[in-house]
């Protein structure tokens, strides 16, 4: 017997009928002789619905009474599902944050967890019930406040509760059949992913993919917990994300029927190679994008030591996260050079008044503001030890006729900035030089849950 | 400086613009110096669209995951209540039924409060906030399960908080303007009441006056917490509930301005009796009707000792609960008497059933059914040392011509059932009898709150 936590985002339980097909996949893990630990978001929209009400009554909108307003939500959906549970003749238990054990600091929306202490969810399965824990939320060690997790924070809840029960799997439910080679909306030929590790979904996740966030992957990579992405709406194997493929680990999988076979079907084959190697990871795993980031280029500063960390130190001080930064090469004949880097968009307004207000000090001639860039990303261990995949990559956006405008990589990832509007003809041309396109071209449905 | 302690129900709290108005007269009594504890219910129609969910997904609606379902209803309503009041400037923040320490048994959708525990409460209001304490819930001292308090609930959170926290008083806000002598949708010239004692409460309660459920007096008498009854909706001073008019008592309404004149404009001078008895409670506060209860006829049951005792044990497993109980004379000739009993009509069915089930070894010869009975009921400590009000209650119904079926009193009540028919005649023609008709007709709006 075995320890399954699954997990479920709001467009799952967006209504009863949802919660009703959701029970019912519940229950079969159950029969099939697991304990089962469930995790479950607010419905569809209800927490657009409690924001709307807060809205009216107070223009702030953050703090210990919002957490306390947004975590009606989960209550309403892990009620309904347990009783939904319990009319197909399971017994079921909901338990909120704080009763589950998610013990977390005390920064309302968007609280880290700090300990996980499930004792009444093993209790509560060990009795036979089937929990239901709301996601999303926990509470504060200090202060015994409840609070929420932020964005991601129900996957996150599902990941921590497998690391501290030490379950055999999280399995993240989700309207998409799981993680794919790219944003199929995109790439019609995007093929899903059947494993993927830890490292790359952590590139995959920081380059814009939607499916799982980075703070969740990286929880799950921190305490070794295999990951399986999948879709609530089929009965589809998804994703694997886990730090070996899960035929090569005798301990993943053998609770969860398929996931040795995953990999036959998968994606290394496709890639040319020949099936002794389908254990191997692939070279690449897929091409993410990005398109709400900004770039801003600081024109003109003077080109001498500690320049950059003037700038990026006011940047620091507004609190405004930065991604990818590169200077240029002085001209000899000024002394001047030009740092660029990107943020989201969302923080421009804060990052610009920071440099201007900087500007005495850092001494630079003037700012570009720049919103209308996308980055591109193609990430994949395999091309530590493959030295033509840079070539090959600047190939086919110089095929496609795309200008990149900044280049940043890692030991397993390549990123480029190209103009927003080239985005998709980017994705497309990568996607398909590294030979992922799929053979058919079936339509399928993608997206991401608000968390 | 006082503590005061208000309840709002929730029509209080119904809409966005209702918390918002809501929030003002919470800040206007903590303006005045009071330390303010507020708890609230759900607002308008929440709980009854979680019921409608939850009988989409589930046969059954009761049980633990049923409470956990029903609480994050208040569990909006206090956040977003928090919310108005900060943005009125002040500090507020809200607390669950748990947080606020109401500990009750583990009967879910029903429990009963064991203990209160209002140290955090205590805490958050010495600090200067404005505590929001969701009405209605708690937590079960054994399993830690979240509990609801059933009809009433949040009154008597309401009560129970002020009585741990040594409150003042318990102002009970809500859709109408204070305890009546009867109910103004059937008597236009009925009067809202300034100041009535416990006990007549008490019998009013049990009568079928919905403006405070008999549970939640009953705690407050026992704890001789203060509670006033008024309108969220108007400025008004309401009904005082208390042991003794708040006038006659030093430390009752110190804090809450006009407490002392309540009773100057009062009832007892418009019963006829001079200004100087202004401080005696009247000799009847007022007229309560009923029609939610049925009548059992056990006919034709010997008359011999251990009868009664052999139906009402019968009665009394099934779980049924009785009101007024009446045996008539036996018949010489027969041997045979009838035993009547009221009970609410939602448990007829059932006590039909156990009453057929222990027919043999009652020994009756039939059972008759009534569903289209009222009662009627006087209420008033006055009548203790006033020997004509039987009489005048009597000749009142006579001269309105209607027949009385049953009759039951108690020390400070008369109650009589009549045909549904003659109900609102009948409650006119007593109300008028006793002088309690107001000079003027204005119209009022009379009714409950769910919980």
């Amino acid at each position: 017997m075995g320890l399954v936590v699954q997990k479920y985002g709001g467009s799952s339980v967006a209504d009863a009928e949802g919660i009703k097909r959701v029970a019912k996949r519940i229950v079969e893990a159950k029969k099939n002789g697991n304990q089962v630990v469930v995790v479950v978001s607010a419905m569809g929209d209800t927490t657009d619905e409690l924001i709307d009400l807060a809205k009216e009554v107070s223009p702030v909108q953050t703090g210990r009474e919002f957490d306390m307003l947004l975590t009606a939500g989960e209550r309403i959906s892990m009620a309904l599902l347990a009783m939904a549970i319990k009319s197909l003749g399971h017994e079921a238990q909901s338990f909120t944050g704080s009763q589950a054990g998610l013990i977390t600091d005390s920064a309302h929306n968007k609280a880290r967890i700090i300990d996980v202490t499930p004792g009444r969810i093993q209790t509560s399965v060990d009795e036979g019930n089937i929990a239901i824990v709301a996601g999303f939320q926990g509470v504060s060690q200090d202060s015994k406040d409840i609070t929420t997790l932020g964005r991601g924070g129900s996957d996150t809840t599902a990941v921590a509760l497998a690391a501290a029960l030490n379950a055999d799997v999280c399995e993240i439910y989700t309207d998409v059949d799981g993680v794919f080679t790219a944003d199929p909306r995109v790439v019609k030929k995007a093929r899903k992913i059947d494993w993927i590790s830890f490292e790359d979904m952590l590139e995959l996740a920081s380059s814009g993919s939607k499916v799982l966030l980075h703070r969740c992957v990286e929880y799950a990579r921190r305490y070794n917990i295999p990951i399986h992405v999948r879709s609530s709406f089929s009965g589809l194997q998804g994703t694997w994300v886990s730090s070996e493929p899960p035929g090569g680990h005798e301990g993943h999988g053998e609770n969860v029927p398929g996931a040795q076979a995953a990999l036959k079907s998968g994606q290394s084959k496709k890639n040319g190679q020949g099936e002794e190697e389908s254990m191997e990871q692939a070279i690449i795993s897929g091409v993410a994008h990005d398109t709400s980031e900004a770039k801003i280029t600081v024109v003109g500063v003077p080109d001498k030591p500690g320049e950059a960390a003037v700038i990026f130190r006011a940047i620091a001080d507004a609190e405004v996260n930065i991604d990818m930064v590169v200077q240029n090469v002085s001209a000899a004949s000024t002394g001047l050079t030009d740092i660029s880097f990107t943020l989201p968009k969302s923080e421009g307004r804060k990052a610009i008044a920071a440099l201007e207000k900087a500007q005495g000090a850092i001494g630079f001639d003037s700012l570009r503001y720049d919103d209308q860039i996308a980055k591109i990303s193609l990430v994949g261990a395999g091309m530590k030890t493959n030295p033509g995949v840079t070539a090959t990559f600047f190939e086919a956006l110089s095929q496609a006729e795309v200008n990149i405008e900044l280049i940043s990589t890692s030991e397993i990832r390549i990123s480029v900035v190209t103009r927003e509007d080239d985005v998709n003809e980017s994705v497309r041309a990568v996607h398909s030089a590294f030979g992922l396109d799929s053979e058919s071209d079936e339509a399928v449905v993608y997206g991401g849950t608000g968390r």
